[in-house]
């Protein structure tokens, strides 16, 4: 590990434990280092409130003065509700700047850079980019596409059963994971299920943590059959947002907007359209969406196209059954060579269960 | 890290590098230690050779007298093909030695250490006492049951598919993983398919690596209709036994006889019974059996409480489909808290892939 790596790595931590208190903004972390020893630090704390970089300058007072300066996302080089960073960091007299990664939206990608070069700041660009890129992985797509960076995740036994034959399903994984999941929740904008889920647990869909977020909750539901005594109806605890098809009650409609229910048509006949859902969800702001469906969903969002990341959970058990619930269904996949690769897979260990994440090749639609 | 477990971490390494070199005898490994160095290593390479402590004392020479032993198998205190080891350790002036296991056999186990201990000798038993075992977990199943260890292999998607729901399955896992298997059966005294494979797939189940044994195949046929031409009945590379139930064609049983397949028939009237099949395969000295079925003859095993470990290769990939097979079938546990616990288990990399090892909890037949 070369020193730029040491340094970018204490911006990134100081960055990533910013995780849900930025938005709409990006994580972003600051190191200062002149003459070999940190003269500031800084991290993105608020929207509105100073950036990593200007908060690390600030600390660093006079000693910016000829040092070096390491930070996580590009600076910017525009007047939003801050100053731009460039210029503060060329008044300071910084003289050499580490960049982790350019800023992903297109428009102003690189002005940042080009403007740190102009006042004569040496650059370097790409120190630990892949690291800076995941921790803003939502915010790098939602400020290009619009729509949401979609996690799905799963919990199932290692021979991939969400349930038993007999369909039990309680507990697959163990409390740590399920207390991971709860995490998970509270750093998304808004959960999905489906209305089956609703009918049978009638689970409240939220982050069971302390000072937890509760996302949005969005139900999948063809004619609008979930209860009208369910939780997600009556509790008020977060919005519910009911997708649904051409097909639906419309005085189930009724009763359900006068619950204080939205109910949002797609255009499918039968089943609901995913990449409706997707892209109504972008159009209200909504930029991260987490898929704790069953098989069925899943397979529509994974076959569509429309997954960014998944997050499976796997207990180290086995309950076997021809006809048990996996948890990833619908038609499958015809031909093994056609499966869809996961890049960046790794397991890491929660609890007694496995916790894998990956990312879905990107391709065309309705493969 | 204690010095103990440092010599051990040694003598357990060269033991282990003889695997599949050694049968029927375990792997074991030593080292002796004087002053702080090295003075002789030593590891059992073939059955009616020395034992490890022998080579290693051999190589210590003068300088055992006053030395520390570390060994990974209790000392032998019987005269089999070569003379008792306690007593040659007790001979060459060792003042000390460390055991990480005691024999499994328990009509001799602790009695080596005793031998030391009634010569004066220290004795620590414990150091790396897992790791010993697991080293020779098949060896040390067969001396005390005499029925073979069985493992349990499956290839599949992330998704738990080991084919698309068109059946195609060709390739699952990378190279890499299928030469870990080709290892995995040359470690192995036989093989297991079901019939559907053999009529499908028509495979040699040879293990194809550099100077790899062929185990013995082992097919499940209830009827015999295994194809006489198939390369299993043909090629001649090794043996192979077929089972069979109650109901089998018996004019195909001679003419498969007259081909030199050996046909062992099992108490069943339908289906073959696995119970019996390991217990044939004990019988005849078979001590490792390794399972690539389907997911019904993996379900079949597993429910019956036959297998002993499982490794199960999961590519990075998912394919869906309601009715694409699992890994594990039949008719699978009814609750959810009565699924099959694995213990110790653990993933590694293996190419792009990702290998899990476990070991089924024990429990009563028919789960």
């Amino acid at each position: 590990m070369s020193s730029h790596e040491f340094y970018m790595d204490l911006a990134l931590y100081n960055a990533k434990n910013m995780k849900g208190q930025t938005d709409p903004n990006p994580l972003v972390g600051s190191v200062i280092v002149n003459d070999n020893r940190v003269v500031g630090i800084g991290t993105h704390l608020k929207a509105g409130e100073p950036h990593a970089e200007v908060h690390a300058l600030r600390m660093a007072g006079d000693l910016s003065r000829g040092a070096t300066i390491y930070v996580t996302l590009e600076p910017c080089s525009h007047f939003g509700r801050t100053g731009p960073c460039a210029q503060a960091i060329i008044d300071a007299g910084i003289k050499k700047a580490i960049v982790a990664t350019l800023d992903p939206n297109p428009i102003v990608s690189g002005n940042g850079v080009r403007m740190l070069e102009e006042a004569g700041i040496e650059v370097i660009v790409g120190v630990r980019e892949q690291e800076a890129q995941e921790m803003n992985e939502v915010f790098n797509k939602f400020i290009v596409e619009k729509t949401p960076f979609v996690t799905l995740k799963a919990a199932s036994t290692l021979d991939g059963k969400i349930a038993t034959h007999s369909l039990d399903s309680k507990w697959i994984t163990s409390e740590e994971a399920r207390l991971d999941v709860h995490l998970l929740r509270s750093q998304h904008m808004a959960i999905l299920v489906g209305v089956g889920t609703v009918v049978e647990d009638d689970p409240e869909l939220t982050a069971r943590i302390p000072n937890g977020r509760n996302p949005l909750r969005v139900v999948l539901d063809s004619t609008l059959r979930i209860p009208l005594d369910s939780k997600l109806v009556t509790d008020g605890i977060a919005d519910t947002w009911i997708f649904t098809s051409k097909q639906y009650d419309a005085d189930k409609r009724k009763a359900l907007e006068a619950l204080g229910i939205s109910i949002y048509e797609t255009s499918s006949d039968t089943q609901v359209d995913v990449s409706d859902v997707v892209r109504v969800l972008g159009e209200k702001g909504i930029s991260s969406l987490f898929i704790e469906g069953g098989g069925t969903i899943n397979a529509a969002f994974l076959e569509n196209g429309l997954i960014d990341k998944v997050v499976f959970y796997f207990a180290p058990k086995l309950v076997g059954g021809k006809i048990a619930p996996t948890f990833i269904e619908g038609t499958g996949i015809e031909w093994m060579k056609d499966a869809i690769d996961l890049r960046n897979g790794e397991f890491t260990k929660i609890g007694k269960d496995f916790k894998f994440t990956g990312y879905p090749e990107k391709r065309g639609s309705n493969i």
